[in-house]
């Protein structure tokens, strides 16, 4: 039977999202909590548990074909068994286990970056599109790979890491450990460090007006809000974000030769300039014959997490009961 | 019918290798003819047609799959057209129609880094490994990747191109015209280049006496085996291109999460030193999770061309024959 709901949790290290969306993408019932992340790993799984009952409400279980969860985590996908996560303290919990004794559907995780190009790719920029790379650009740079029409994860699902590849061997460290990664240049801690930089250095700079004069307080998202205002420091700093994201989908598009980039994640979608300049990149460095490929803002916003955990459960239970 | 034989045609810029190989892999027939590149497009494809017929002999048309064929090129794989080649003047002209017209089979196309991959899969170093990424060592660096058990060609088929990924944004120039590219630091061209530059610094190197004295007649052959005789500057020389690779690698790594990487090619194969380094940086700058995977020398040397591009024809037929 084509279950006509699945419910999609997208959990980060600040809060949980869940929605219960139709066949069609439709987000009909949303949640939205803080992660009980000092309370413990049963905490976080009991208010996992409470988002799935919240927004269940007036729907009968034989409805929902099951749940969908995007990690911040380096998941398994085999085993379905959390095996890294850096924010939030349930590596080694059988998170999956824990949920479905509790809530009697099938439950599958993923890594959150794999969800939003899933999402991307079932609902939006990414819609009919065989082959594309997703990056999120956020505290952290992910992404995920969908390759000949499914999510790429990789011999155990580890795939998608885009923010982690090198692009200056003594480059910056990198919060993996590693050094110029292009996380270490396009991260939120990037763009802050820069921009209390710059705040100080540029006369007229609007970066310190922005932050109330407090310089130790300004955030990403006012750096892109003065880039988008023609600001010359906020420029200066997110159009450098936006070169070295193009030096990266270099490799990436002579690699993979996908037929989009998807940018997504709070930083990619709101400003248009690293868009720009990482297409400028491409267009004057990659190998001929993948000059052409697109490069589109994420169009799901903060619902691609939700929506792509929720294509998920569809897809695993239409594959399982044989509707594929 | 599941035929005997299948052809394998490897086209290089100077050399053009053919083979008649049975289903196992063994290779019944071997012809090895000069590319006369000189001669214009037309002799290149005349040489090509000579080259089967050369191994065919004694052999039943009937018993014969089809001929695949690796060239230096970027083929578009749907079509099967050779969009862009560098080192053969064959761009735009229909190579597999003129070689059809002649030899009565069908004829399959694909670039060479993804015949080498195909090669080690079916009877070399990657042999029933699922996901691995092949890079091939010589004059340019490439590759090819093999993903969730087949040859990942990307959109067009112009994907594998690991030898394109950005290592350093100022970094020398790359003869595709980029910057700090892999191959800017690890093909034939750059360890000359240092070599060169070594033999003049380096009291007691053997390099200027490998080369009989004659800095300007330094190969990179000879680069390798210093290194692999423990000469100081060979030894950096080499020591440098694993580093170099690997930090290429911990890129693929984290963005592909591989079982394996199969290093071939010329210097790839004859350089153990490059392989050791190149696994060391993977082990320390790889997320968690990776750094087991294995980095391993390619198994079929000269062969895997000729192997791999037989072993796409027997699958090509295969799939047409429904026998998949």
């Amino acid at each position: 039977m084509r279950s006509a709901y699945a419910i999609g949790l997208d959990v980060g290290g600040t809060r949980i999202a869940a929605g219960l969306m139709e066949r069609k993408g439709r987000i009909v019932h949303e949640s939205k909590v803080s992660t009980p992340k000092e309370a413990g790993p049963f905490a976080i799984v009991d208010a996992m548990i409470a988002a799935i009952g919240d927004v269940m409400a007036g729907v009968q279980p034989s409805e929902v074909a099951g749940v969908g969860i995007g990690l911040p985590a380096q998941i398994d996908f085999a085993h379905q068994s959390v095996e890294y996560c850096t924010n939030l303290p349930i590596a080694g919990l059988d998170v999956r286990g824990l949920i479905m004794s509790r809530v009697k559907f099938p439950v599958t995780m993923d890594n959150d970056g794999h969800t939003a190009a899933f999402g991307e790719s079932c609902f939006g920029a990414a819609k009919s599109l065989r082959d594309f790379v997703m990056i999120t650009l956020g505290t952290g740079v992910g992404g995920g790979l969908f390759l000949e029409g499914r999510i790429n994860r990789g011999s155990r699902g580890f795939g998608g890491e885009v923010g982690h590849v090198v692009l200056e061997v003594s480059g910056p460290p990198c919060p993996c450990g590693g050094r110029g990664h292009l996380e270490s240049y396009a991260g939120r801690p990037a763009i802050i460090r820069e921009a209390r930089e710059a705040a100080g250095t540029y006369r007229g700079s609007s970066l310190a007006r922005r932050a109330g004069g407090d310089i130790e307080a300004i955030t990403a998202e006012m750096v892109v809000e003065a880039a988008n205002a023609g600001d010359k420091a906020g420029v200066e700093i997110m159009g450098r974000v936006g070169d070295m994201l193009g030096e990266a989908l270099v490799g990436l598009v002579n690699v993979l030769n996908p037929q989009a980039i998807v940018v997504g994640g709070g930083i990619g979608e709101s400003c248009p300039l690293v868009i720009e300049r990482a297409a400028a990149r491409i267009q004057d460095e990659a190998l001929a014959g993948r000059r052409d490929v697109r490069v589109v803002p994420a169009l799901l916003g903060n619902d691609a997490g939700v929506a792509g955990a929720a294509a998920l459960a569809f897809e695993d239970h239409d594959s399982r009961e044989g509707l594929h």
